[in-house]
């Protein structure tokens, strides 16, 4: 690894601990983008925020709180891990659209405006009828575009996700999901979306859960990383990245909060079903934040230059990183 | 004025408007420690912070968030106030100590432990029984010392603010206030108090608000002046500065709100009395930030030299947010 190619993965939600931070610093990650929030509300994202910032005090030789580009940039000087903080879907804001400042301001750097499902901003993925991008959803991602917080489309609508591209000022973001040329999984993207991201500046993030990859957990590395190779075709190697949504150590009490919130009092699978309504098992190679050399090496063996893969292991993120988290 | 002459108002909490800042920029503040909770809780501080980001979006010629000493610096060199956050009470952290390092994120820089009346932490200055600092108080004052969130004990009690100055690890402030051996109101404060306060390396703000005052609204500038040479005296030119409590252009109902808050469903006159309800009239020398030179003429008049009046006005003040805004 070359000194100057940085290890970016921009999406996890792992249950948090000793034991995975210190398999960060083995996988030689630079900087991670953690989900802070799926269903919490504003003062429970803020108890979040407090259990992380007990992790910073019992950690500090391994992770600190990232708020830039620059800190991914100490993160390597000093050999810890760079956590940025980022909600899945936009409660911790609630009604108020001041609190995209005051969310900034603790740190908040993406955020999702919709999960799944609609709400007050956009439309999910797996809601039958997609408005668009809502008026509070125009008012709030032009709050967004001048604060520096990122729009993340993630697991929003088609329709939504366009309107998300047009409407924002500034490049949005995809952070973990996949092209649905190669799974048409309903989270993952169509040709239109991913071009039109690309076009616009903004960044996908390959998800290596198994919901999303073509085989589920038998996909083979070949496989996922002649995916990738395909998808920098059609948007552009300067515009993908790794967004893994590893979900280690996490119950699949998790999964089922993931997906049903507080929003429904009956299951919902999601992306599961009801014979298989836990989290799935990861493919064998990759299973940990040690597992990212396997990936480097698999995007070499798909023949990406070295260049290339720098750019896709971190290089586009940190670039990304360093033009949007503040004011433009 | 010479150039490298600061000054700083270490409390005022007026009815915010563009008049106001427009006079701190007459008055060439600096710096203005402003409280932004008395009761309120964290939900409705986190409110309060977002109508300043509102005034900071509206009026970004005058003022900005302060959250450094060399922000104070900025401000003098972009022609700007810097505005500094504070709460008169410790209600903004509710029971949940990682709230402290939490409100640090959002701005705050100063947390009275107690506001009159018995909080979690301490005792009030209105208390019959004084239980100075409470368990809970030693764990949040070793907190606010980690973080760089300073002890304001202007409204505590004399045991309360000794102890909270003994068991500090760092410098304390009395932010707004004046000495009982010159007025003794029950907010002023003790000679012993002073003097540990002094020698700890903490620092007394004095007060313009009429009821701290020797007659009141009939105070001249020459006493009110050789009143700050004798404090001088007591706890060192080093140690002094300003917090005029200026409240200007609050209605009465404001000053209810600070003493009642939701405590007693009956009123308290706090400093006035059944007759004299409301705000007291000012001394005709200080009605707003305009009136500042008045204050450093009379602290010239009373005999300070050019570097003490200096150090008054404002050089106290920054060498302390210097030292004090941040990890030790």
């Amino acid at each position: 690894m070359s000194a100057n190619r940085y290890r970016i993965d921009a999406l996890q939600y792992a249950n948090w601990s000793q034991k995975i931070f210190r398999q960060m610093r083995e996988g030689k990650l630079d900087a991670v983008h953690v989900t802070i929030a799926y269903h919490e509300n504003f003062r429970e994202t803020v108890a979040n925020i407090e259990v992380w910032n007990g992790y910073f005090e019992r950690f500090p030789e391994l992770i600190f709180h990232g708020r830039t580009g620059d800190d991914v940039r100490l993160a390597r000087e000093t050999n810890r891990t760079a956590i940025f903080y980022g909600f899945q879907n936009p409660s911790p804001m609630e009604d108020d659209i001041r609190l995209v400042e005051i969310l900034h301001t603790l740190g908040a750097r993406f955020m999702q405006l919709s999960y799944n499902n609609q709400s007050l901003l956009a439309s999910g993925c797996y809601e039958t009828n997609d408005t668009g991008i809502t008026r509070m959803g125009k008012a709030v991602i032009e709050e967004m575009n001048r604060i520096g917080l990122v729009v993340d489309m993630s697991h929003s609508a088609e329709r939504s996700t366009l309107e998300a591209i047009e409407i924002s000022s500034r490049p949005i973001v995809i952070s973990h999901a996949n092209p649905g040329f190669w799974e048409p999984a309903l989270r993952n993207k169509s040709d239109t979306v991913l071009r039109q991201l690309g076009v616009s500046g903004g960044m996908l993030g390959f998800s290596i859960y198994p919901h999303h990859l073509k085989g589920k957990g038998d996909c083979t590395l070949q496989n996922f990383c002649e995916m990738i190779a395909a998808t920098a075709e059609l948007m552009g190697v300067d515009h993908i990245g790794l967004g893994s949504d590893l979900c280690q150590d996490q119950p699949d009490s998790v999964v089922e909060w993931m997906r049903v919130g507080r929003w429904t009092k009956n299951i919902d699978y999601g992306e599961g079903s009801a014979g298989r309504a836990g989290f799935p098992p990861m493919p064998g190679w990759f299973n940990d934040n040690r597992d990212f050399d396997n990936v480097e090496q698999g995007l070499r063996d798909a023949g990406f230059s070295d260049e290339d893969t720098g750019k896709i292991m971190g290089g586009n993120w940190l670039r990304f990183f360093d033009q949007n988290f503040g004011p433009a």
